[in-house]
């Protein structure tokens, strides 16, 4: 990749200002050799970041940059794109005035990436909460991306998420619901649209020749015959039918809890999970630190920490950013060769 | 423990005859001296055991004993007693008429226990349909004994099931029920009887000072403030609350997704976890080979394997010993030093 005139960066928000985006931002570029991160530009206040890295005691210069100077300052200093949005929020103390950069951090990462000046988007942690006091009306982050996708791409997709690890990657098909709207909420065209969104990634993002599904039951022993529950064998088994008849290597419903030991993850590239916390236990027991989050199904390579914004830690110096760290070169890796990024030398 | 002229055993039953429980009975008097066993009889018919060994090719040699001559055969052969029902069932060919056999097995081991003859049940898997065939009318294994325990020893407890390792302890509340069955069965006594009886018996048989119980919550996130569900705040926190004032080292509701990592299994001694599959998935994910199913709340010590019946492999020599095993190490420790048989020698 030598030669090459222009490098895309990463375009990375900078998430809940009060949380620990900021910080986990500044140690993730002090590591960059060791943890070997490709070059990413911050969109965010330039004066709310080098407060924060003040408080936070951390040697971080950073350069005011337009996306096209971003390889070129990233040896030497973070490179921020200002967005005009001046942010006051302290941590910990999240406030409503900084809906508007939040924001704009993420239109602006999703319209870099659709001018061909980012290679992925990497996002911090939001605070719903403060973005709905400011009137955001979407359910969250991905769906808002889903949208901004639909504007800036023509396309409006499907969001769907993983969480991936060197380990483990799993994908829950429900997601942010009671558990008890759960079984209502499966169909077996939800699995199957899922399962096709991932096939499609698994080859055209992560490169595999034939991604391996395998796909959970909903009940203890995958409804045991019936005996614990109808809807593995009434609306899960039609799904993983349809996705092998459209030749994706997709087996299921497997029982859940014996899906996720050493053997059985030598079994599949991805498990589809029927809600939340089947598809994030096993993830976060094997892997709390380094998860990742990748929106799978978009126009565009977006991941992110698999962490909330840790109010009770921002701004303390006890952020991890491994996280992070893990999204910022899985989204390299996913932006493919062409676009990838070369390493921080 | 020397000089005692008599070594309770434990009472270890044949289980289903046509799955894995007959091989791996065999492996653990074989392994006995390596995997440091306390030393168990075997409840069944010796003819078919016998010929269950010649068929695996393993050279153990069986004694025909009464309870009381086990410890002195122990160290020679695998100590069985005969309980006069012929079993005739091939290997992975489960057959209705092994089920008098292996409800007498189970018989028995309860009586020995009550009797002052062992120390404690350990029991092989059932397979509930051959049993249901022959006229079984009780829930499961689990239930059936907690009826042994009102007739035999005048009380009849809440059977909870506990799946132990060295790593983690769970506890599911409700366990073989469909998943959309789940919030409904669900109550704040339920979770305080059983969170009762998992700190008494971390106490009395575990042998812990003040154990310390993390509550997992029913929803994403444990209902994020009541945006993903209602439960954890009408049922769980009360239930939390309850145990607290009982004086209990209980702390939830939790997000169960980040509840068993490393960092987060130290923070308690068991976790009581909402529904199967969310106790289960940390477990075998982090312990498959050797988690130890425990009866708490019985008048006696009860383990487990943590498997089923694996009739595919039943006489293959594929059975892997490793849960009975553990299962067999942990209920001598559980039946408490006074009780505890000596280690084979």
């Amino acid at each position: 990749m030598s030669g090459r005139p222009f490098v895309q960066p990463l375009a990375l928000t900078l998430g809940e200002p009060a949380g620990i985006g900021p910080d986990i931002a500044l140690l993730a570029w002090l590591y960059r050799h060791t943890a070997r991160l490709p070059p990413f530009l911050l969109l965010a206040d330039p004066v709310f970041v080098a407060e924060r890295a003040r408080r936070l005691g951390l040697a971080v210069p950073l350069a005011t940059v337009a996306p096209n100077e971003t390889a070129d300052a990233f040896a030497r200093a973070l490179p921020v794109v200002d967005l005009g949005l001046p942010i006051t929020a302290a941590p910990g103390r999240p406030d409503a005035t900084s809906a508007p950069a939040a924001l704009a951090a993420i239109d602006r990462a999703v319209a870099l990436v659709a001018a061909g000046e980012a290679a992925a988007v990497v996002t911090n942690p939001i605070a719903k909460h403060v973005l709905y006091e400011a009137g955001f009306a979407h359910p969250g982050h991905t769906e808002y991306l889903a949208e901004l996708s639909g504007r800036l791409f023509g396309a409006a997709p499907l969001p769907v998420m993983m969480l991936w690890s060197p380990t483990l990657a799993v994908v829950p098909v429900t997601v942010h619901i009671p558990l008890a709207a759960v079984p209502a909420r499966l169909s077996t065209d939800l699995v199957v649209e899922t399962g096709r969104i991932v096939a499609r990634d698994l080859v055209g993002r992560f490169g595999l020749d034939r991604p391996r599904l395998a796909i959970a039951g909903l009940n203890p022993h995958a409804g045991e015959g019936g005996a614990l529950g109808r809807e593995d064998a009434e609306i899960v088994a039609p799904a993983v039918a349809a996705l092998a008849a459209d030749g994706i290597a997709a087996r299921g419903p497997l029982p859940a809890d014996t899906l996720f030991h050493d053997g059985a993850r030598k079994t599949y590239d991805a498990a589809l999970c029927m809600y939340h916390d089947q598809a994030l236990i096993p993830i976060k027991t094997l892997a709390f630190h380094d998860a990742v989050n990748v929106t799978l199904g978009l126009p565009f390579v977006r991941t992110s920490p698999d962490h909330g914004t840790a109010f009770d830690i921002a701004g303390s110096g006890r952020a991890d950013p491994s996280s992070l760290m893990a999204a910022l070169r899985l989204a390299a890796r996913l932006a493919g060769p062409r676009d990838t990024p070369a390493a921080a030398a």
